[in-house]
């Protein structure tokens, strides 16, 4: 009833930390081991086969780190290779962020959905399929946004050209006619603000991140898989790239230190 | 007296382009067998190791296809891993950008030089060392400009949010100082407009590719290994990865057809 194994969660590069930060806030006591493919992001703008080849690799790397449950901390690994967690994963709980995107939108009634993502993400109809799946009748309108993620890694999340950056890819979304606007890419709850100032505001803007952690906490529940320790839980960061800026752009992100980050090779 | 061997050209992914360009123009009928690593790219926020162990793959790839001379198109590879280029490429003659950006320098008798490049580039101060080889009193300004790259990509070239960050990334550079700015990184021709409204107007702009196709054409002649076809060279092109707007994005550096693009891997 008292499971220490650490939950894993991955992503192509650092976004999937505003994961981290949101599993820390509801499940404290948890342990996390997160995995970030620095040396070979970005994924959003590569192709469906290598996006899956590199995802193989990491989610074995995972696997090696006895972790009891995956989260996909991408939305691009998940729009193109969810297919290969869930093969290699087995009976593993594995908690996405675009089931998590959809069921929230689903929780608000929307009639019509904005998704804006990386080009992967939008060219693989994930959010489509998935909405429609649930909801038929919904309108679903998807937006690429290619350099929302290379700005904000760059600390542009606050600058003038960030907002006309903004407002250049969501000018031609129909936002009078959107019900929400899902931010399909874990990095851009960070420019929450300038996509609200870009769109009406009546729009709700869903941040997957947080049904991720209700997802993960009701299986990990379901299946008496939860850390009942009453200490704080303890990360550990593998990364297979050690940029300058990784720990700065890093903390900004989960917005608390980071100790304990590891250079390895998955290839 | 006639080697129709081709030219092996390398990128981390489409920069390099613009070097190919220069030697189609100096020398239309070379052959070009060109290398870029798009499933991988960008280098230029990536380590050391992680760079030369893709340039090791990269060099024995084009090896492989029995080119007669190397040209490094990329400021960042010059700058971190050329020594791995030497000691693979044996006898062969390689050209690099920097050495060539730091040689147009010269014949411009320039005393404070300006530098503007990726991350990697700057944090390797392979321009400072090599302009100090040869004018040991000139001194050298260096500033990384991350967020080019992928704006430029991102077909942004002309967009106002481009001018902003040009702006941003220029405004501490003493350009009343300088005498020239080296574009170093084979991105940055295709934005030449915004960076000199950026910069003060006595201040010349040198790009690094002209000088390499002058180095190449000499080393060539001078070791008999020029085509001396009277046809027009055929182009080649391996990339790693085919993203969606590869060929769209190429022919905007190229300024003609792609045609021959193969996807291969090197790993």
């Amino acid at each position: 009833m008292n499971d220490k194994r650490p939950i894993g969660v991955f992503d192509s590069g650092i976004g999937g930390l505003s994961v981290v930060k949101a599993i820390g806030q509801k499940l404290p006591h948890e342990n996390i081991v997160y995995f970030g493919d620095i040396a070979r992001l970005p994924y959003g703008t590569k192709s469906v086969s290598t996006i899956k080849k590199f995802t193989e690799q990491t989610v074995k790397f995972l696997l090696k780190q006895d972790v009891k449950a995956i989260v996909i901390a991408c939305n691009t690994i998940t729009a193109v290779a969810k297919d290969v967690v869930l093969q290699l994963a087995g009976n593993l709980p594995v908690i996405d962020v675009i089931e998590s995107g959809v069921l929230a939108s689903i929780n608000c009634e929307a009639k019509h959905i904005g998704v804006i993502a990386t080009p992967a993400t939008i060219n693989s109809n994930a959010y489509s399929l998935a909405i429609h799946k649930l909801n038929p009748e919904a309108e679903v309108s998807g937006k690429a946004c290619p350099l929302f993620v290379p700005m904000i890694e760059e600390g542009f999340a606050e600058h003038p050209a960030m907002q006309l950056v903004v407002d250049e890819y969501l000018h031609d979304l129909d936002d009078d006619e959107l019900d929400c606007l899902i931010l399909g890419c874990t990095h851009y709850p960070l420019i929450k603000k300038s996509i609200a100032k870009a769109i009406a505001s009546n729009v709700k803007i869903i941040d997957p991140a947080e049904m991720s952690c209700e997802l993960l906490e009701q299986r990990l529940s379901e299946r008496h898989l939860l850390n009942t320790s009453s200490k704080l839980g303890t990360y550990k960061f593998y990364v297979t790239d050690l940029p300058m800026r990784f720990q700065e752009i890093g903390e900004r992100f989960l917005n608390r230190k980071m100790d304990g980050i590891e250079l390895v090779s998955v290839e």
